[in-house]
């Protein structure tokens, strides 16, 4: 029981990089917040089937869960960790549908567990943070421009490097492969969604083994490459001649939420029809996020609009959500050396001790500091000066509370331990510069 | 798959009662980080071995976990849930401990997950918020205090109804069975544990099944029937006439731990020989937590000191932590009407819509409040007035804006659809009372 070795795929931080994914989490929380995302978390677990057959890897990265006590038939129902949240607050919306209010409008920051194999960038467990608009019947086109604003929004407050949205409908591509024939559209669209992975030769050469032509085998890759960041990709669509009406639905609708983001956040959206998430669910508008020039590093989030996920056969409840993959983009940024915690702890005050009897007089010290917000500790014992600034250094506390009543009445000062300067001080109203009282978030590259 | 049920035992709130759970859940954080804790989180899952042999009931709780497409041999160890947050953390101090600076001071708020019955207050999944503090080698018993404090700070600051902490220190049974001839200590522990759900004479009967004496049997369970709010409980174990050197330790520090918490925050801990704790890795101090009048819920937290729990074989990280269970209290504290949400939504103002040609402009006025830490939606589609107010009101939102261009320039106004009153307002500068900026807690008794 002493050998303690890491699982493969489910990373930790230490503290002064968890304060940096803290310092993430909140800020993406404030901004969902201020767009009118309420808050929810579900249940980590439910039932296999509702989490089967949602895409060809989510099924085979499912974790099953069941008590280890459990009898054979003592569980009921088989019972799995969720893969994502979109599944679980569509589950949820069926749920609750009679009290809650439509549409509605929840972000959800939690775990998600898939057992895929292990790789950089790659999670077994990771946490990510999502916004959904649901809706009771219909879902109005334009929150298919909102969210990505939103998601925008939230990674511009944050030390993120450049970052681009790529856009898609996955109308553009079933039109388009029914309008060439190919009625099978999910097989055909996992095999294209290959093409990063595996080029595009060997898609043609999989696409005719599942049975298409090599004509249409080859159009339907053309159509994968067309891309821009305005709405001339219809132009290059309609050059390759194919016709269908869901076809001309799906450019229809790809075609205003590249307008209205023009309009709201030039450069924002890119339209790429290659993008086509591994999901089954999704039925309209799909989203990738990419950071510029690392695309090869895959997307740090992503979603789409569902329109048949949360249904209960009388009513059905569309939806469309993106997702950040929080722990993905921060393992990053950190393993980039991009950002870290300024120190390892709240700590912005460590209060001495030079006799352990004095150990009450000095927790109301810290009382009085922590009173108006000032995060401190008591020294954990009496030490010489040396070794308690050691102390704080160590943790990156910036500043150490001496109380000396050697020579007559109490005297109280405190050091700040980087510029050596100690200066007489009140515990009822003395305060620390304010960019010292909480831990932040230091891009090192900036200083440099 | 459209049958939605619910899963026993794993509860999920509505968006207004999660709006409570996050504000319980910032507070604690905030608590937490001025008392100098860091925030931290370890994966949800533990080899089975290293849950395993914790405690009887522990050991029936485990959920194990395995990918549903791996084969017979194919996921190396067993996995599990863990059960509780302290038994990750020893594990995460001992694979990092050369990263860490110690004593090192730690909160983790995250889920846990037990197979327990589901009943009342009795989940298998909830939210925990633990701190620990852990230091290699010897951990001073000044923590023993210090950590109860820091909880009751954290709770104090709730709308949370009277509580008490007990202690009591599992030295004082073990050396009490001990000096008695009872040496299968584990056992009698566990027995004696039972004593609120089977009653005394039940305790006595199973402790002479398991071996003791009767004469035995009624002073271990006389031990329980002790407590006192300040050292006088060492008095009456005195009377009791049982000798042992461990038990004379752990009078001493229960009555350190009670005299200095009598200096800092009288009344806050009761000495109470019954507190047992059902998992065997505490070794010293060990606490629960209850509201007053409502001991029959059960405890709301608890914790201990655990000296062993973390070892390498060569250093050994001795600890003390306390947890509250959020979850348990906030569904508790909400299903008895004491505190609810004053919305279900972030959203303080809803933008209105007369016609969806305006969504552009209503965008622009949404970023201008937002801008200003005001959450803000714009109305999902245009409608009446009426509508929109109504809208408004299902949610709780306070503030409706309205744009009027039909009389010349444009005249922006808001109204508190409360009070009816509305005024002219200016997207840049009009701002909300503070108190309805944000959602809040209600209690609801307090306003009756």
């Amino acid at each position: 029981m002493s050998k303690v070795t890491p699982i493969s795929g489910f990373p930790e931080f230490l503290p002064a990089d968890r304060i940096v994914e803290l310092r993430f989490l909140d800020s993406i929380r404030e901004t969902f917040e201020l767009h009118g995302f309420a808050s929810l978390e579900t249940r980590a677990v439910e039932p296999v089937e509702r989490l089967s057959n949602q895409g060809e890897d989510a099924d085979k990265e499912i974790y099953g869960v069941r008590r280890l006590a459990a009898g054979p038939d003592d569980d009921g129902p088989g019972l799995g960790l969720h893969f994502d949240l979109t599944v679980p607050f569509a589950r949820y919306v069926l749920e609750h549908a009679g009290k809650l209010a439509f549409p509605f409008r929840r972000y959800q920051v939690q775990k998600v567990w898939r057992g895929e194999r292990p790789q950089e960038g790659r999670y077994r467990e990771f946490t990510q943070a999502d916004i959904d608009v649901v809706d009771s019947g219909e879902l109005p086109n334009h929150y298919e421009v909102e969210l990505p604003l939103v998601i925008a929004d939230a990674l511009r407050k944050l030390p993120v490097p450049e970052f681009v949205i790529k856009v898609n409908n996955r109308k553009i591509p079933e039109g388009f492969y029914r309008g060439l024939g190919l009625d099978d559209v999910t097989t055909v669209l996992r095999i294209v969604d290959k093409i990063d992975k595996i080029g595009p030769d060997k898609v043609v050469e999989r696409l005719v083994e599942s049975g298409a032509s090599d004509k249409q085998a080859r159009l339907a890759v053309q159509l994968a490459d067309i891309s821009s960041t305005d709405t001339s990709f219809v132009e290059q669509v309609r050059a390759l001649g194919v016709e269908h009406e869901i076809l001309d639905e799906g450019l229809e609708q790809l075609s205003q939420v590249m307008a209205a983001a023009a309009e709201h956040a030039p450069g924002l959206l890119m339209a790429d029809l290659r993008i086509a998430r591994g999901l089954d669910y999704y039925t309209g508008a799909v989203y990738e996020i990419y950071l510029v020039g690392q695309e090869s590093f895959g997307s740090v989030g992503g979603g789409g609009r569902y329109d048949a996920l949360a249904s209960d056969g009388k009513t059905t409840y569309p939806g469309v959500g993106i997702s950040i993959g929080v722990s993905r983009l921060v393992h990053r940024l950190v393993s980039q050396g991009l950002v870290k915690g300024s120190r390892s702890t709240p700590t912005a005050v460590l209060i001495a001790l030079t006799a352990e009897e004095d150990r009450a007089e000095a927790m109301r010290t810290a009382a009085a500091l922590r009173a108006r917000g000032i995060p401190v500790e008591v020294a954990p014992a009496a030490a010489k000066f040396g070794k308690q600034i050691k102390f704080a250094d160590r943790r990156g506390i910036p500043f150490v509370w001496f109380s000396n009543t050697a020579d007559g009445p109490l005297k109280d000062s405190v050091k700040d331990i980087r510029s050596g300067d100690q200066v007489p001080a009140d515990p009822a109203t003395w305060t620390p510069p304010q960019h010292d009282v909480r831990p932040s978030i230091e891009t090192p590259q900036e200083n440099s």
